[in-house]
């Protein structure tokens, strides 16, 4: 996976400093952790600039527990999304330094400070009942270094509350909109900014959104640029889009 | 189906100047006339406002001119919508008074002047793509008696092209916004005004629009009120709605 | 968003009444409130003629609360939908003036009388199951200043029930008609009027109604003509189109 | 596979006049023909009470010629759907006693006057482009035996048009019902009579009619009873249906 | 809608019995019964052969048990359909003759011994989970008249169980077959015989089932003829049909 | 069905060891066991290799249990799935030699020991989230013989997991692989082997997977070949397939 | 990617036969060969048994006969799918050797015999329409190295056809079974054998078959055990199984 | 739209330069064209970085002429997506200067250098079939300023071919990967770097990939981060965010 692992791996090779057995032993054994029922892939910050990151739901709290607790004795940062308040409970008793985000339903633990990247990434909800999906987002970015500026509850049916937080758009070097029903803000704002844009469709609606599909659906199609999509209620994967891009940003 | 026509039937019958089997016949007989393959509805004038209308798709030319032919000899406007030129050309033959619109695909018969509504309709298209359909809006609600003003090119992308036309949403007393992709356009004006907005989705766009699924899932799960929508590229419809709106309106 | 306001506030800038910034910050200030979790739309009413509806499914009941508590405060008449009993119950502490409808799910505070039009509105329910929709419809209309006439469970499986009530088919100035399952009876009632028809799906049905997309594709593809279509179970957005249709109709 | 085939057999098994291997061959060699690219079930005709029909669509003209003949050798009377005159125009080089049925899109061979039911099919077409698909429940119908009734063109939008021919509703002993776009027509028929109604949804409409999907769930989800639904498009298999039951109810 | 009440009443209005307006109100009472939240059905016995029936889903048992009690008023026999445990306890207070079918979630009242007629209809399940469809269907057959034999779980998988009963195929006058999963049962059935199949998709499945819709879409496909369809789990509308059936082929 | 059987049925007929009636009868008699509300296939031994499978949702305990306890008279092994712990306890009561499987949900007895076969069955899950279904298709394979090796949680976005499982993959005979979301793992793996890869999708996932349809699609276009798929969730499935193949491999 | 490749690379390395870069470079050529628009993948024999096949869809004549030349260079078998009469003429120019399959729509070039295995695997098709499946299939599996059985039409409207055959049935290794419409063949045949069966839905169909997705889903949901799915109209899949599965029988 | 133009525009108001009636009409004319059917955003390249881009397919060739030679006459590079031969030779006739890309299906003009960033965009095709999705996508970023490596035909199916360019995967500031059937390549990518990954998915695949469904399903689901989904085919959506996102990198 890792040339210069490699590559390093046939040096010691070739000078004898470990025979061939060894050495192919050496390249089954990336850095992963086997815990039975998870392998927690600790090669996962080096490769992505971010520690596995725990997606709670369908997961007992017992290995939830388990597993938040072997991340933090690896990592400096962990992060758990859709953790309801029973499982952070759990996990308090065992790794008591855990905080929790009520609203973005997530699990952080700092063992040191965030590094914090200068970008800042703005998360927009269209309406009040997109806010979880938006605070995970925040959430997330933040823990990953991002700083977040959050703008909520400006849906295109009263766009003035939009227009006039234009000065934000302006900042911002990311920009997360999420949105349900019909999931129009998304294409106003692309259509306004020249910064990426990250669009996360909400399943907030009712009738024929379809658990959020109405949303999705818009927002690939939308007739302006600069925008992509995640999947529908995908605050983390948003916020990891997000990352990537003003990590990229402050390494040029 | 008619209380009035029923009553003076009534009356006439007990008046003695009719007897009860032809009473039964005329109840039997409300005014359509049978040509085998079509049944047309001559009562739909004073039912609907407007005469039976023809869809041309899927009949063939010479069915299309004599049904239209028909229609012509009862009515004073007649209109025929999705007819290629060539239809149209069959047409004219049998009815050299037909005129044909281009860009909406429609042929009209105007036997007599149209009666004017004084109410104004704003026939509004996302984009040039869209144009096909907003015509077809737009020359049935002239041939129903609406004023129209046409808006077109003025998606969400550049939303100052709308804006920039602010006056034009100010004066009008129905809107029609026809818009592909995903729709943005109706929402965002249903949000600025405060008269009726009908929807109509067009099979404009790729991919995951799935042939206009997207903007019509959009459309209906709308944030904004005020605001109902019509099938897909049904140009005819939300004329028709448009229609018996401001028929109503200039009623009262 | 107002050309009068941009008017009026660049006169008095010119007129030297007012600095570039203050001005700057005018044109960013249109009135709305922003309570941290959501930003309430006191402009709405200008905007829409009806101010900001809350709708209560997946809010709190502290912030349902507040935000009517604040809506109260500013506007004559407050509308909530999708509203619970214990909703209710927990919005009556702080606002003990507001009613709650049953039926329709509704609260409603009515600070001074309704303005009432003179329009009837006719609601149609096409079968028992229906008429929660059909309330929310009503209730929305009434508050919204239409004269509401209700007429439930008529559906086309004993289509005589519906043509014994065809006076009030007549008086009414706007038609909204709710059904689940196959939905014909929005297009049989689009054939013997010519008044606008609001049609609006409802999720009555199981097996391949698939949650009301049986009865919304057979409204779209209505095969009569003066209809238009809501999201499935939105009784408020058939009422919200329907208020804007007899508003139109009273202005002339 | 026939209880009265297999007794008979095994009698003339245990009397000796056939031995076992000779049984267990008469066991295998059910009554078909095997040319290669088709099994030909002449059974069928015993089983289901007419023989094998050909559905031409997707089958060379050579094919389709081969088979039509060698059924013909066998049967009275030979059905052959989804025919197109370039394919008719092949078989009736081979079998010139063939008849094309224009609109039906069928070919038709009667070696033997057909032997007539007394019941009377209705076959009822809501528009005039659903007539392609009643014409070929229609002419199947009549080559199983049915009397049909054609009425064409009696939608809902003029439902006048139905009421006025009610006595055919009422003369009826099975009612086909063919209808595209919202398919309400079929709800509204086995709204008023009693005997048993068969829908076939077509594939005639637009925009979200999606092929037929429209239809067919409308009238999967009708509200009134006494109705089953066939496949899009599926004239054929209406027919069958019907006269499945016409069969039944002249043994009776 | 009854030509033959229609001509009495213009006669009597002839002779003078009766005037003009008391004429156009009979028009309008046609016999059904208005309870507010329900408006009854009382013609439905004579128009479709069976009284109104109650489907529960979605009322509360208050409406259901004033509904039936005065359903039972008028009719003979009374059917309410989905119906819980719970509903049957409150039913069961005010209507002690009232008999639950536990299975089939069924209520029945019998006022008077059903008039029997002499076809049988045959209920088959495909599997043990679709039987509470399957008695739905029985049940209903059987206040309809229809004598039911029932052959429960012999689906595709042990294809021998079916055919072991092949004398039961042989001896229905209509077969009716629920299925879930794959429903391949209803084709093989339909195969076989040459009476009326009518096929009930069943709910049972999981995965891509997609809640019936596999069941759905493979039994409107069926490459068999002689079988319709009705709704998913709908074994009321399939008895319904079935009756419809029957009693064509008795009345010749 | 069987044709040893019917030649030795037939031979006895004609040596006139049984009696027509009687050898009719015995055609009728193939081996299950009717117990009213279920027909045991206790033939499926023979014609499938293992005896009928007990699948527990939507049956009652009571019927669960009786079901087991008639199997297990009458075979060695038993199987049920989709058994919940309060299923198991049940049936414990009068199968007090029932073994339950908590993650796998299958309860199992072993009256004898499994026979086992060589090959080996390497059953894969994409996350821990998939273990219930990989412990189902573990279960399964296990009791209808198969050596199975369990490989969890070595999902695509961390390949190197799997990898360094390299040596697992070449060993198998057969590769189920279960994974949700995108299921990628499926492709990858079958784009490395040559053995048969089975892929079942699992409904977990969110938003977009649409209960595993998302993966469903993925596995069914992978654009490596040597695989197939089952139904959402079906581990069973998967394993069924698996020993049909082991067996078969076996046998040469 | 290969343990043995991987092991004697790092023992050459070690011995000094290569130096480190060397070693290194190795590791990234593995055998493919890139032609710009194509990397051939000339290491897919060695891995999946069989070298890589040409799918011709949405390829130019030029770049389906260059790639088909040079992979004829390299293996001794070589096939192409979907490849029209036009795209043979264009390889035959170049590739003299080249057979046609018309029914299948295959080119094949055998520089060499293939070596065949004793497995045979019978290929059905349901209808005549599903023949091009079919025979891809066949001619894949031929390829590939297995012995096919053919069996034709063979659909469950007409099953005895099917049970004539049923010594094919017991012969078989594996079985592949196409079928449209409905698809029910594969679980009646899923139902009477042991053996893998994979089941092919094909788009042979109308109406609601929507392309072959009625088939498959009834395929995936069969009751039936022993059975897995590829997608729609893949007979290349079914066939890659198949070879797969008798691979390993062979092998052991 | 514009803070920076809003400000000058009040202060050369309040200096007296212009008059309020001037102001207001300078709000209203934000640059864009209108010629009739379109509306040409001349204010885009200042919003969003790139002039408006031609979108070809449902324009006729000489809109479409016109409409490039107008921004050619303001803009230093222009670009026309999905434009057929036929298309160019006729924008070449008024353009002479214009250039076609083939594979892509563009049309560029580049009246001046364009202006590139250091940052490179590596696009990846999963197949050969991909390559006119991929080039739409290369096409576009480098008319847009990006450095465009192109790595075509490495899919998952062979996943050492993509291996085989690891250094071309960590060299790239963004990656795009355009990939049909199962789209897996898009996840084995995104869990390998950490740059932004935009994932395309084509239409290419048959059967059950309904058009591009199924890739965009997967990866939509995708279980790596770092990655977000454009339309299906929409090479140029893609582009266009890879180049909002390299801008950013390099304003930094």
């Amino acid at each position: 996976m890792d040339n210069k692992f490699l590559y390093e791996l046939l040096e010691r090779l070739k000078k004898g400093e470990i025979d061939t057995d060894a050495a192919l032993d050496k390249l089954k054994i990336l850095p992963f952790e086997d815990i039975g029922y998870a392998k927690l892939d600790h090669h996962r910050n080096l490769r992505k600039g971010f520690p596995e990151v725990v997606f709670c739901e369908g997961k007992t709290s017992l290995h939830i527990s388990e597993i938040i607790k072997k991340l933090a004795l690896c990592n400096s940062n962990v992060l758990a999304t859709r953790a309801s308040r029973d499982i952070y409970t759990a996990v308090s008793k065992i790794c008591p330094e855990a905080q929790y985000h009520e609203l973005a339903r997530c699990i952080t633990i700092n063992n040191e400070p965030i590094q914090k990247y200068n970008s800042s990434v703005l998360v927009i909800s269209a309406g009040t009942a997109d806010i979880p999906v938006a605070e995970e987002a925040a959430v997330t970015t933040e823990i990953m270094g991002g700083n977040v500026t959050r703008l909520y509850d400006v849906g295109v049916a009263g766009i003035h509350r939009l227009f006039s937080h234009h000065d934000l758009l302006r900042k911002a070097s990311v920009i997360i909109v999420t949105a349900g029903m019909e999931g129009a803000l998304a294409t106003v704002i692309a259509g306004l900014v020249n910064v990426p844009v990250i669009a996360v469709p909400t399943s907030i609606g009712y009738g024929a959104s379809f658990g959020g599909l109405a949303a999705l659906l818009a927002m690939l199609n939308s007739c302006a640029s600069g925008i992509a999509v995640v999947n529908i209620d995908n605050g983390f994967g948003a916020a990891a889009m997000a990352s990537s891009i003003i990590r990229l940003a402050e390494k040029n």
